[in-house]
């Protein structure tokens, strides 16, 4: 039986970045491919088959694939410069739950899986839960495959590059029409346990979120040679829809605002951009809400630019309703495990299952609230105790 | 004889950016090394002995090399995404002055030669006229040999990439000791001389200018899991300083104040970032104002920082000190060729060679007044009549 720690540090080395600090993994890059290698001999030494799906999802059976079928799992991709926590905790956590299940000489009665999301973080093609969303049908394949990293690649050629057929991506109620129930283990990616004083937690509700791009345009000129008066500098509205968003995330309800990636075309030093390219990632508590700010902020920067000389365009590049999970699976895991439910800013994949199957979350405590940095973290014990929750799970609903 | 623009025309295909638009053709980099063969070829077609230094820069000489030559020239990088003419135009110019002069049988009684400076545009390792600083001592090899591009290749390593010795970096009397007069033509890089109706001009001045990064630091964290409340988002002061920017180079004689490079880290969508790296180019009439404004510009981001509780550190990359042109080759250059004289807000390697030389730049109209972007523009009669300018003064130098 190995502790989700054990498994935790054979991958310690695997896609660290030394620019930007923490883990960079990201779906189909280098590391993300030696990880799903290395979840595949995880799984198949434990007996499970691993069958990859159309859309870069990995599943691992306990005996055959069947109907009304209990699956645990999260992704093993990571945000640029991302912690050692977010993603893997979950499969390894599912891992060391079979290793549990086995020990004790369970035998399920209904199929079992541990499954491993592609993309889930939305960090190389920029729509996140893609490939959940692939499968469920939320994301069509021929918008999913068209998607382009920074480099310009297209999803399709990096699936084909990672030996998959792009032509199989799209909706599989094969594999997602026998999940009976799903429960994804993450790490909490706030506050919400330390205050609580729990390991252990159970979502209760997911903020509704998407990503926009606001592509401001002006004239791209010299830095020294074009005079304060006659520019039309796209980095003026650019960095003016910056406190913009800080101001209305504070008007609604619940909401959050971020400017996290910004970038200016051509960024040279001694260049007046040509353009700037702005991500807003909006949520609030209410897809009202979410959607009222997005088109307020969107309404101000179509002022700022006008202001400058300038012009711009959004684009919606992701969006996701609110969650509220379901309520007998919150309510049975609270009474089973002893946690307190809470809710959670942060998008995932159980959010996206969660429209078509009873499906819930474990949170494990993260004693510096801080994730999508490398300073996220979980203590050894309450990452057991993470653990030791998902088996009860898996045990009380498959056998 | 061949003109400026058929010469032009045989080097249009290389170093195109497909993501920016226009040309980055960057020291040392693949594009940038097939200009300096075909340079070197080209010299070499016309009896030039090419004697590349040990700071990157090419000296091609008519003759043996030799004490008060006169020496003309430019550079062949580009900023990222840059226009056709900046730079290669100089080096154009004056292969077509040599034919002229061949043409017509002239024999230079003074050594004569074209330089090619090495990273004028400091798009690569952030100083400009990096190969010019280095020959004349205005750069100290030990710095410049560590300096390092996005990468996280130094110079150095640039160097040994491209088949050159670091260790020969440095000051180098023997090739600028040689210099007795030296001339660089180039691309206006604003409306100057539209708007005094010539299709050529004469530098004056050059605004002292420099570059400074300005790094926030604060906590990066999850962007949906973050409470507006609990962030020390470093966006937000980076964004500040941009507004900021604008109105201070308002308030200074002649100044300018330019964000065209901004980068976050990590730089993910759904990520608040760690650190936001902001480049500063200012530019003003006086020394002291430059510095004055960025005195002013470090002030205000200390105190935007404190505002978000993040930090900033500000640090200087590169500074020019304004130039005025030797007046006497000046008032040379406007009574030989009927030429207006102008002030530049660019900065080039004449300037530093100016300091210890008496130098000169001749200009050629650029009808779009843009440069540092695909627009940059000159006409092919302009670009000739250039040509036939320089021609004039290499002969009256060198005769």
């Amino acid at each position: 039986m190995v502790t989700p720690n054990e498994l935790l540090a054979e991958i310690d080395g695997i896609g660290r970045d030394r620019t930007r600090g923490g883990y960079s993994r990201h779906v189909f890059d280098h590391a993300e491919l030696e990880l799903r290698e290395w979840f595949t001999a995880q799984a198949s030494a434990r007996g499970l088959t691993v069958l990859p799906d159309g859309n870069g999802n990995l599943w691992a059976w306990w005996s055959d694939p069947g109907d009304d079928a209990v699956v645990t799992g999260s992704h093993l991709d990571s945000v640029p410069g991302g912690g050692r926590f977010d993603g893997p905790l979950g499969v390894v956590s599912a891992l060391s739950a079979v290793d549990r299940l086995r020990a004790e000489g369970f035998r399920p009665s209904r199929p079992l899986a541990v499954v491993v999301f592609a993309e889930e973080e939305g960090g190389r093609f920029g729509v996140p839960c893609l490939g959940s969303r692939l499968a469920s049908g939320s994301t069509a394949p021929e918008t999913a495959l068209g998607l382009r990293d920074e480099s310009g690649t297209t999803f399709a050629e990096a699936m084909s590059a990672a030996g998959m057929d792009p032509r199989l991506a799209g909706p599989d109620p094969a594999n997602l029409g026998r999940v009976g129930r799903f429960v994804e283990l993450h790490v909490e990616q706030g506050r919400g346990l330390i205050d609580r004083g729990s390991a252990v937690g159970v979502a209760s509700t997911i903020l509704a979120h998407g990503r926009w791009r606001f592509r401001f345009t002006g004239q791209g000129n010299h830095a020294g040679a074009t005079p304060m008066g006659d520019r039309a500098d796209p980095m003026l509205p650019a960095a003016g829809l910056v406190p913009e968003a800080r101001s209305a995330a504070l008007r609604f309800d619940d909401a959050r605002a971020t400017v996290g990636r910004l970038r200016p075309n051509p960024g040279g030093t001694n260049v007046i951009a040509e353009s700037v390219d702005v991500w807003l990632d909006a949520r609030a508590h209410r897809d009202a809400d979410t959607r009222a700010l997005v088109d307020e902020l969107s309404g101000r920067a179509e002022e700022l630019a006008a202001q400058e000389g300038c012009s711009v365009r959004v684009s919606e590049e992701s969006y996701a309703d609110g969650v509220s999970f379901d309520s007998g699976v919150r309510d049975e895991l609270t009474a089973l495990l002893g946690a307190p439910a809470l809710p959670t800013g942060a998008g995932h994949d159980a959010g996206v299952l969660s429209a078509r199957t009873p499906a819930g979350m474990l949170f494990v405590r993260n004693p510096t609230g801080i994730s999508h940095a490398p300073q996220e973290h979980a203590e050894q014990d309450d990452c057991t105790a993470g653990a030791e929750a998902l088996t009860e799970v898996l045990r009380r609903w498959s056998r």
